[in-house]
């Protein structure tokens, strides 16, 4: 069976394009409050679960250890713009572990930011890999290596006891088997593997919630929250989703997209966690899916929710600035 | 009914996404020798119809009559990427109209090829309307007002008169009805009509082969496909679909892409014309089904059809360069 259309794209009086999905929103102890399409379908989650992946790093102590600061930590979690602050931060980070980033195994890109890439090309500049929206993740993995005086060399290998470490985390978070047949390889060249989108969503609900977990794991999970919650723009950048949606509602949404259409979310106040797919890995979609969500279930103010409408059905617009459509939640979501 | 899936994206062993759609195969006389999903549909053509816009400026003899070079009249029909050697094609137009960059309508952002957006920012200047991707259509529209001797000014609105011959053109060779209510505002701010797949597909089988049209027009469609044959590059811009595309097969087939998911091309040797829509907007779903059918029907040869595999199924490659998936037709395309 099909999943159901969830977000239309209008244009005029026509429907011109539509996305199909899933997902689920579950609280700590794994009860789904609210399920459309296959909500049981094991997705890749990509960049939406750095957080999780960050939790080693701050758990274990190895980021007190090396004095990491919040913005550090906020780096960590970061699918960044590729700014110039994102850059000067996953460096520091990397100095405090002893390292430069010839370290890093994420690959180089362009900044993913537009304005941060044409800013670096009028700089006379090439990207290398501190600029690949990963390196703070990376640059987080690196430092987790040197804390536990292992060599950082293959960090990204599944067996790497950096990337042991992480697949623990999640498989704990979330309750999924991270089993060899659910691995892929990532844009950054770590290990990704598929959850169901009730998993993920329950994985967020502990995140935001810290219910169930050791002190160590739930202080770790607070204290990622309110880093990520002071430096919203560390984790993505200026005008990218994450970024405008967390510089909106602060520490009341966790909020992070994974490439291919994923985002999760947590909402601490109400206890959930939250998790969306859209089928066709439209990265619009997932937005449209995770406010409208996120402005159901996030128990917001009149002024703030009339804030959020702009996520949850955004206007499109032509290279006149003329609104010739907009995007909005569709069947189970409207 | 939903559309049947139509291109997998795979990630190691697993379907990561999957993308839906609904496409036609047509020839001169209307007749439908393959459609698969909702191939009645109207859909937007976006910028799929600028050869079929581009009629006019050509059978009316205004191109002609102003000196237009078959680089020219590629450009025309282009959604160019901003290049050097586009936005001087695009000036150089509007000079043979006696005008400027100053009377475009089409607003202004930056090249919409990445490589030549950071040669721009790299040279310190920020773009105009002529760095616009429809700068060569509009150029051409202005040409094409300067020739009927009206003044260019509001070319966009749809009852201008440039619009006007321009719908006429655009009904007779789909034989749609392009009445009001099909009507949208394209990214460009100039009318897009919805269309059935099926006449589109007509539409470019017309375009492709002259059957059935008269002379002017006949011999417009074959100037414009020559062009285009001519100048690939013009047309999209290196490392782009339709620019590859006609690179590797030549005047055997004509590609052109529209923004959210359509595109349209012609088989002149094998008398079809093509149309597809992916139902969520993706391009890349669309390049992949049109190749497929390029493929299928094309009748190529063994060394040419093998070239054309790595646009049927392309490699996804991370930022290391490490296969990590690829497209893939499914279902009726496989």
């Amino acid at each position: 069976m099909a999943n159901p259309a969830v977000v239309e794209a209008t244009r005029g009086e026509r429907i011109e394009s539509a996305h199909r999905g899933a997902g689920a929103v579950v609280n700590a102890d794994g009860e789904v409050v609210m399920a459309f399409g296959d909500a049981g379908r094991a997705v890749y989650p990509r960049s939406a679960v750095k957080a999780l992946q960050a939790l080693p790093l701050v758990e274990s102590g190895a980021a007190g250890r090396l004095g990491l600061s919040d913005k550090e930590i906020a780096l960590a979690c970061a699918s960044h713009s590729g700014g110039e602050d994102h850059v000067a931060t996953a460096r520091s980070m990397l100095a405090k572990a002893g390292y430069d980033e010839r370290v890093l195994e994420c690959g180089a890109h362009w900044p993913l930011g537009e304005t941060e890439a044409r800013a670096l090309a009028r700089s006379g500049r090439t990207p290398t890999a501190v600029h690949n929206n990963c390196s703070g993740k990376h640059a987080g993995f690196v430092c987790l290596a040197s804390a536990m005086g292992v060599n950082p060399k293959g960090y990204v290998a599944p067996d790497h006891a950096v990337q042991r470490e992480v697949r623990a985390a999640i498989a704990a978070m979330t309750g999924a088997s991270l089993s060899e047949e659910m691995r892929g390889v990532d844009g950054c060249s770590i290990p990704t593997y598929a959850i169901p989108l009730t998993a993920l969503a329950r994985g967020f609900a502990r995140l935001g919630t810290g219910a169930g977990l050791a002190p160590a794991r739930s202080n770790a999970a607070a204290r990622i929250r309110a880093c990520v919650a002071a430096h919203p723009a560390t984790v993505a950048g200026k005008g990218r989703f994450d970024t405008e949606m967390m510089s909106l509602v602060g520490a009341r949404a966790f909020v992070k997209s994974g490439a291919e259409g994923v985002i999760c979310a947590a909402l601490p106040e109400a206890g959930l966690g939250l998790a969306v797919k859209a089928d066709d890995g439209a990265g619009r979609a997932a937005q449209v899916m995770i406010a409208a969500l996120i402005l159901r279930f996030g128990g917001f103010d009149d002024g703030t929710a009339a804030r959020l409408t702009r996520f949850v059905s955004p206007r499109l617009l032509n290279w006149n600035g003329v609104e010739v459509g907009r995007l909005r939640p569709a069947g189970p979501l409207a």
